[in-house]
C-alpha cells in the first residue's frame, strides 16, 4: 500500500492558497477568516471518509476510523494547521496532509485493523494569537483549563475564551474534552525537520529520539538616557553596549562551553527610546535556550546570569532576568521509535534517529501515551519563513511510513 | 540691569505645563496643538513689548526691536521651542525664555541701541516630525527650500509642506523669507548643555568654542532567518550577533582609537521578524558619530566600515551602510566669544570655554553671520528625558550673561 502523491500535491496547493498574505508567504492564524476555510476543506475531505469526527472546545479536529474497535485505544497521528506570520507552506500542514492521506489508503482498503486509527488537527500551535505555543495540545492533555482561556489575552487584550467563543466553539466544555489515557495507544506525528541536518545529509527520513527542552528569559537593562552627541564616552550608562556584549557572549557559550546539541539565541529585541541620537534608557531582549540535555540548557542559563552581573556591575546599569517560558526536554516512546525503524527498513528507506530542536504539540502527549515523531528534510533547513521548502517526493517517503507504522502499530 | 527671576520662572511653568505627556515629560512637537498654545503664550508676551513680530514660512518666529536703527543689521538671539517625545523642561526653552527675559529688560530701561535687536525662536529643531533636525534654521538660511518641504515625509506619508499648511503657515512664499547677510549682525543662542561637564565640574557657564559635527549611519544587516530551536549554531547566519559585535567594537573605537572628544551611539535597532523562537533574518541600527575634529568621526566612519566587512564574511551575511545625516563640524566667532568672556568678566561670572557635542540651530547661521552660544549647566547631564533638569539660579545667569552681551555686541 502506498500514498498517492497526486492527491497530497493537490491538497497542499489547494490548502496553501488560503494565507492572509498573498506573495509574501503562508498567514493562518487559528480562529482567523483563513484557518475557517481550511477547517471546511479538511472537514469536507474527513467527512467524505465517513469518519466519526468531532471538534473540541479550542478546536482541535479529532477523525476516528471505527469499525467493531470502539472499545480499544486509538493510534493517533496528526499534526497542525496553524502558522506563524508569513510563514512557509509546509511547517504543520505537511503532517496534517499526510495524515489525512494514510486516512485515505486506509479506508479504500477496507482495512480491517485491530486497534482504530484517529486522525488529530490540532489548533492554535505557534502562539500566533496570544504568545503561548501549543495550546491546543496543551488542553487537550489538561495543561490549560476554562479558567486559564479566560486570561490567556491577545495583543488586544481580548481573551482566549472570547476569541474561541466566536469562532463558534464550545469552550465552556474543554473539560469534557481532555483526552484519557485509556483513549490512545500510541500517538505519531509527522513533521518538516525545520533544520538543516537532513537535508544538508541528504538523508529523507528522521526518526526523532528525543525533543529539547527550553527556557525562554526576558532580560531587562536599564540605563541612563542621554544625548548622544554631549555624553562624552566615560559618562555613559549605555544599555545598548551591556546588551550587545551579553548577545556576543551567549553565542560564545553555546559554542564553546554547552553541549554539542546546544542552542541559544536572541531574536527580539526592544530599546527605549529607539532613537538614533538618544543614548538608549531600557533595552529588553529576549534569550531562548534550548537542549535535549537539561545541562546544556543549565550551563546557558548559568553564563548568562553571571555574564548579566558582571554587566551590570561594569556599566553601572540595572539588570531582571525574567523566565517567560520553559519545557522539559522528552524522550520519546523506544516502542514507536521501534515501530518506525522496522516500518522504515521493511520499505527500503535510508533514515536518521535525530533529535528535534522544536517542540511539538506530540511532545505534550508523553505522559499520557507512546509518541513518536517522523522527520522530512527541510531544503537548506528553513522553516517559519516564505523560503521554506520541502520536496514532494520526500513528504510522500514520509508519508507511506506513517501509514505503514500506524497499521504496525494497529495490529499489534 | 540684571533679569527678573520670577518672571523666567513664571514663563517656564507657564509653559511647560503644556504638553502631549503630562507626568512623562514634555512633548511639544512643532505644528502639534501643544506648539499652538505656547506659541500663542509667546506672541502675547511679544505684542506687549510692541516688537516687530514676523512668522516665516516654516513657523521661525521673529520679534525685532527697532528704534531708528531699521537700516543697521540685528543682533539676533534665542534658541527652539520644540521637544523630542517625553523630552525634558529645559532643552531649548531655556533659551528661548531667556531671550524673551531679555528683551523685557531692554525695552524697560528704554535702552537705545546702535543696532536693533531681535529675537528668533526657532521651529521644528528636534526632528520629532520628520527626522530631520533643525529644519527650521535649514529653511531661514536657505539650506532648503519648498520643493524639499514637499518631498520630506512624517511616518504616515504626510508632507512636511502640507503639515505646516494645515498650520497656517505661509509655506508658498518660504524663498522671500530666507535670512540675507546683511539683515544680522550675529547671532547668539543661550541652550542647556545637555552633557555632564559644567554640572560635573560645578561650573555655572559654558562658553562654547566649536560645535561637534556628525555623521549618521544606517546599517542594514541580512542574514538567514530560521528556527531558533531546530538551527545548529555551526549552521546559522545570524545577523544579530553581527551587529551586537558591531555595536560593542564601536564604543571600543570612539574610546581607545578615537580622540577625546570622539562620540559614538548605536540608540536604535530593529531586527525581522522579532520573535523570541526565531533567529533574525535582518538586523538594522544606526550609528551616530560625533567630534569637533573632523579625524575623529573619520576613524570611527572607517572602523564601522572595516569591522562590517569583516563580520559579513565571518558570519555569511550581506550589509549596506548608508549616510543618513551629516553636518560639518563649525568652529563658532571669536569676536562672539570675546564679547561674552568680556561680559562674563565684567559680571564675575565663572565660566569654562568649551564643546558643544550637539548640534544647534545657531550652528545653521555660521556662514551667514558671527555665531556665538551660552551654556547652562544640565543637572547630571540628563537631557532628551523627564529627569532633564537645570538650576534656575543658573539659567538667570546665563540670562544676565545673554543681556550684557547682546548690549555690547549692539553698542559696538
Amino acid at each position: 500500500m502506498e500514498s498517492c502523491i497526486r492527491r497530497i500535491e493537490n491538497d497542499i496547493e489547494n490548502i496553501t492558497k488560503i494565507t492572509a498574505t498573498p506573495q509574501m508567504g503562508c498567514t493562518r492564524f487559528s480562529y482567523s477568516k483563513e484557518d475557517k476555510q481550511v477547517r471546511e476543506y479538511l472537514l469536507k475531505e474527513l467527512e467524505g471518509l465517513r469518519l466519526k469526527i468531532k471538534i473540541d472546545g479550542v478546536g482541535n479536529i479529532r477523525a476516528k476510523y471505527v469499525d467493531g474497535n470502539e472499545d480499544k485505544p486509538s493510534i493517533m497521528f496528526g499534526s497542525h494547521i496553524d502558522t506563524v506570520a508569513n510563514g512557509g507552506k509546509f511547517d504543520g500542514l505537511t503532517g496534517v496532509i499526510s495524515a489525512l492521506e494514510v486516512m485515505r489508503v486506509i479506508k479504500e482498503n477496507n482495512l480491517s485493523l485491530k486497534n482504530p486509527v484517529e486522525l488529530i488537527i490540532f489548533a492554535e500551535e505557534e502562539g500566533s494569537n496570544f504568545g503561548i505555543t501549543m495550546l491546543g495540545s496543551k488542553v487537550l492533555t489538561g495543561k490549560y483549563g476554562l479558567e486559564d482561556l479566560k486570561k490567556i489575552e491577545n495583543d488586544e487584550g481580548i481573551s482566549s475564551y472570547e476569541i474561541m467563543r466566536n469562532f463558534g466553539l464550545d469552550v465552556e466544555n474543554i473539560g469534557n474534552d481532555v483526552l484519557k489515557k485509556d483513549e490512545v495507544k500510541a500517538m505519531i506525528e509527522l513533521h518538516v525537520e525545520q533544520g538543516g541536518i537532513l537535508d544538508s545529509e541528504k538523508i529523507p527520513i528522521g526518526i526523532v529520539k528525543a525533543i529539547a527542552g527550553m527556557k525562554t528569559y526576558k532580560v531587562s537593562l536599564k540605563g541612563v538616557s542621554n544625548h548622544a552627541g554631549s555624553t562624552p564616552m566615560d559618562l555613559r550608562n549605555d544599555p545598548m553596549v551591556g546588551a550587545s556584549e551579553i548577545v556576543t557572549y551567549l553565542e560564545k557559550v553555546a559554542k564553546e562551553k554547552g553541549l554539542p546539541s546546544t542552542v541559544a539565541t536572541v531574536g527580539k529585541i526592544h530599546c527605549q527610546p529607539n532613537m538614533p541620537n538618544v543614548i538608549s534608557g531600557e533595552v529588553d531582549f529576549y534569550v531562548d535556550i534550548r537542549d535535549v540535555e537539561a545541562d546544556g540548557v543549565e550551563t546557558v542559563v548559568k553564563e548568562l546570569e553571571k555574564k548579566t552581573e558582571e554587566i551590570v556591575l561594569k556599566r553601572g546599569l540595572k539588570a531582571q532576568i525574567e523566565l517567560v517560558g520553559e519545557s522539559d526536554s522528552v524522550r520519546l516512546s523506544t516502542k514507536v521509535i521501534e515501530a518506525i525503524e522496522k516500518s522504515a527498513l521493511e520499505k527500503g528507506f535510508e533514515y536518521k534517529i535525530m533529535n528535534s530542536g522544536a517542540v511539538h504539540d506530540s511532545a505534550m502527549l508523553t505522559e499520557l501515551t507512546e509518541v513518536g515523531m517522523i522527520f522530512v528534510p527541510s531544503i537548506n533547513g528553513r522553516s517559519h519563513c516564505p523560503e521554506e521548502l520541502t520536496d514532494l517526493q520526500d513528504i510522500k517517503l514520509g508519508c507511506d511510513l506513517l501509514l505503514n507504522t500506524v497499521i504496525r502499530l494497529a495490529n499489534e
